[in-house]
């Protein structure tokens, strides 16, 4: 294949606050991007249009902002390219997760109808939004008394923030909801519905969202009915009438795109669109990292960490190990960290600084260790290994002497002694991790913390250009979902290699002082020690 | 009695960094007071009038600063209260302690003499040097292993800042020091040395700097000579021959002032010279708190809170427990948190803020337990009931919500909690605890403070509404000195009440607010299982 000129694809990332749109060709040239916030961000106090206002623990969106936004960015895109839009041969999405609402089988979001536009429940939830604390306890000690077989391939918990928690908050806390709802389904699921504009019992659902946070394997799909009744009877219910479908996973092609969606997108009609995908979960193609072993960091206010292997080992604390999760043939794992970027942001607000110039000069500048002062890195819980939101984060080791710059550095070693638990907890349990790459926003605005990490791990870690690394990664499925006729790849990792890999002569690699490394033995081992005393 | 007008006498209380000098009749009336800086502060970098650089952990001062400063406060206060001087008819000293020193028999320190002006550890060593944990450790070792008797009274452990671990390293790091000494004393005793002007066999020594700092008790004087060789041959030596002088009690007439220093300090010569006693103790008498049962609380930069019993207990942690050690006929209980004002000083800084105002007001909204921050008050290590310089500060329970203020009704809290300890390990030992007095510089800038210490201990706190605890106290000791026909006064309780107590109607009392303290029964738990965790 060596169509000229090379064929495009869209790749639309849809984060917490804004959409964004990178245009892609075969060869890795990144043509155009575009970017535009949610009209009403996240919804976290009142819903638009209305003065209903929200309990703490609610964060939830609008779709139509979803839809006004992707538009938005992409013609951004399309205009910042100067491209003929005829290129253009396949969109792919990736979506926060798990973000969640019910419609009507037409696709109608219930918050879009009147009766329900003032209900909170009915409006799509947020990956963040944490309602379902009780839903989630409960749906955890089933599961445990029963000892359901999918609880081995997410570390033995169900997450606060997944889909069946979110979905039994709503049958029992808004049951006029969960009865006129006829579909549930993640957010990203939705979007590619729309686009393609089939009808619900085709509606293409992405194994990565439903393997990750809704319980389902290619093997077992979701779990039990027997299961689903013992929680509460209506779950079993919607898992069984309301998440109509088929399985997809991403790269595979959902549908062609609509008349009506593209003249809304300015973009050709009929063009492939690839089942969606996790955002972070996007960034393993997005950074060219089709092989195993090799851990993708994306940083951003929390971290996931992705890892693909060959096996699929029961790994305790992991979030989700799912069978062609990330890319088709490997088990992907996802690991993260709760709060990173946040949690610097807050230490910066905390000590009544504008910057981290001065502090980060000075953090630099003490010992590895910080001398004496250590942190747990637990600002907003603990995700992997713990899967607990309740845990809090700590500074010991404080004395007179203690400056900002000992918190500092305490926060970036905590956060890298983080890192090496999960790497750790993964080898310990035969699952090989041998590279690292960092990609987000994060790695290129606090290059000490990515250094950090990699004396901390002992390992070099590569910085990938791209802040777009999630982006880049839908672009990569939009491609393949295209077809091997089209594009010339015959699948995820050999498209991913050609347009999101770095030549080894561009590559950034940040590489570990050994000495530090050495020194931080001891220090991880407080961390360890630390951890277990305060979780 | 009734003279007019009433007798006067005068306080002299050395602190830190400056020398404080009060004038009090025999009704309480405070009739003036003076201070002065030392004009070499604390000696921490480098000898004055030579470039020897001290090591870290080295705290020295000067004896001509200790006598140059009290002379000129002693001038301001007796301008300042236009009394004649024929009615001041006794002196008082109160001192940090252990601040001690080498010199010759004739009382010249031996820094003053050209051969050691440039040894380091010819020099008065200030009770906050710590110089010596290789030798504190040694002797506590050997202490142990031969279960010394006198360890019952000091909670088990041999202090970093007490007497013969300052000796010993003198005799270990500067041999040529600790040959040419012919007495070793402390600075209080050295400078009622000075104002009597006696030889050096009957040089006071005050009862209470011995006994809780030098291993001395009534009964057993000091520790045995077969410990102190056991520990070096040299340190039993120095016990037996260097350490001349006659034992009396605060309040106890060690002589009378001679003609030099009355010319020199602008007094009449002749007038009664009391014992030394250490600074916070004198704050007991200072408060007009005679009697058995009543903490008083000194809060500066640390905290020293005293109490007197009727009998004596065995308290682990307990810095020192001497009969007759604050009040004649009660046995006084030293306890200590390490750092308090310092702490606040340090929180400050550390957030970058310049005043404390709007900080405790938006502290003092948060509910008690601050939302789930807790903070080990350990920032200088923790005094009682630890008795550990090593141990460190800590913050938990923090998160992307926690702020400033969080972090400051914390420290607050966790500097209560820590008083609550120490109360309860007395209770524990069935030592009453039964009224509580503050006084110091803090109670009065930072009310808070006081507050939060009532509301956790669920009692009343008096504050004194004297600043100037200590030399109040001395002031009392020196009347009590003067004898009854001069003073009117039997012993120091009597006087004490007389000079220093607060008439009810004048009294500051911060009162408790019980569902506060209700509150606090959790988080005092969990601050305990921290220490526990954490030590």
């Amino acid at each position: 294949m060596s169509a000229f000129p090379p064929p495009v694809s869209l790749g639309l990332d849809f984060g917490t606050e804004s959409a964004r749109a990178v245009l892609i060709d075969t060869a890795g040239c990144e043509l155009g991007i575009g970017s535009e916030h949610y009209q009403h961000g996240q919804i976290l106090d009142a819903l638009p249009g209305s003065n209903v206002r929200l309990p703490d623990r609610y964060a939830l969106q609008s779709p139509g902002d979803w839809i006004r936004s992707a538009a938005t960015a992409t013609r951004q895109a399309i205009a910042a390219s100067g491209i003929d839009v005829s290129r253009i041969v396949g969109i792919g999405v990736d979506f926060t997760s798990c973000t969640m609402l019910p419609t009507l089988r037409d696709s109608t979001p219930l918050c879009e109808i009147d009766t329900f536009a003032r209900v909170a429940l009915a409006w799509p939830k947020l990956w963040k939004h944490h309602g379902a604390i009780e839903q989630t306890d409960r749906m955890n000690d089933v599961a445990k008394q029963r000892n359901e077989s999918f609880l081995h391939r997410y570390g033995g918990t169900i997450g606060l923030e997944w889909f069946f928690p979110k979905l039994l908050e709503t049958i029992e806390n808004a049951p006029e909801v969960a009865d006129a709802a006829e579909v549930w389904l993640e957010a990203g699921d939705w979007f590619v519905w729309k686009l393609v504009g089939c009808d619900a019992d085709r509606l293409p659902r992405s194994t990565c969202q439903a393997g990750y946070k809704a319980l389902w394997s290619p093997e077992e799909g979701y779990a039990s009915p027997d299961y689903l009744s013992a929680v509460h009877p209506k779950l079993a219910e919607a898992a069984r009438s309301k998440m109509p479908g088929v399985m997809l996973s991403p790269g595979e092609r959902a549908g062609s795109l609509s008349a009506e969606m593209a003249e809304r997108f300015g973009l050709p009609a009929g063009i492939a669109v690839s089942a969606a995908t996790i955002d972070a979960h996007a960034a393993v193609p997005g950074v060219g990292a089709g092989e195993a072993g090799t851990m993708v960091m994306v940083m951003g206010t929390s971290s996931c960490h992705m890892l693909n292997s060959e096996q699929g080992k029961s790994v305790a604390g992991v979030a989700g190990i799912v069978e062609g999760g990330i890319l088709p043939g490997l088990f992907g794992y996802e690991t993260g960290q709760a709060a990173v970027g946040d949690a610097f942001a807050w230490l910066l607000k905390l000590l009544n600084l504008d910057s981290f110039e001065r502090l980060s000069r000075d953090a630099m500048a003490l010992p590895p260790g910080a001398e004496g002062v250590l942190c747990l890195d637990w600002m907003n819980g603990c995700r992997t290994p713990l899967m607990d939101g309740k845990v809090k984060g700590a500074f010991t080791g404080l004395s007179l002497g203690t400056t900002p710059a000992h918190l500092y550095r305490a926060l970036l070693e905590g956060s890298a002694f983080g890192v090496r638990w999960i790497v750790d907890v993964l080898r310990e349990s035969s699952v090989p991790v041998e590279k690292f790459v960092a990609t987000g926003g994060l790695p290129h605005h606090n290059p000490d913390l990515v250094q950090v990490y990699a004396d901390v791990l002992g390992a070099p870690i590569e910085i990938h250009p791209s802040e777009q690394g999630p982006a880049v990664g839908a672009a990569v499925l939009g491609m393949v979902a295209a077809g091997q006729d089209k594009s010339g790849f015959a699948d995820v990792t050999e498209a991913s290699k050609a347009m999101a890999a770095v030549p080894d002569d561009r590559k950034r690699v940040i590489r570990p002082a050994m000495d530090y490394h050495d020194a931080y033995q001891v220090h991880y081992k407080r961390y360890r020690k630390l951890a277990e005393q305060l979780s």
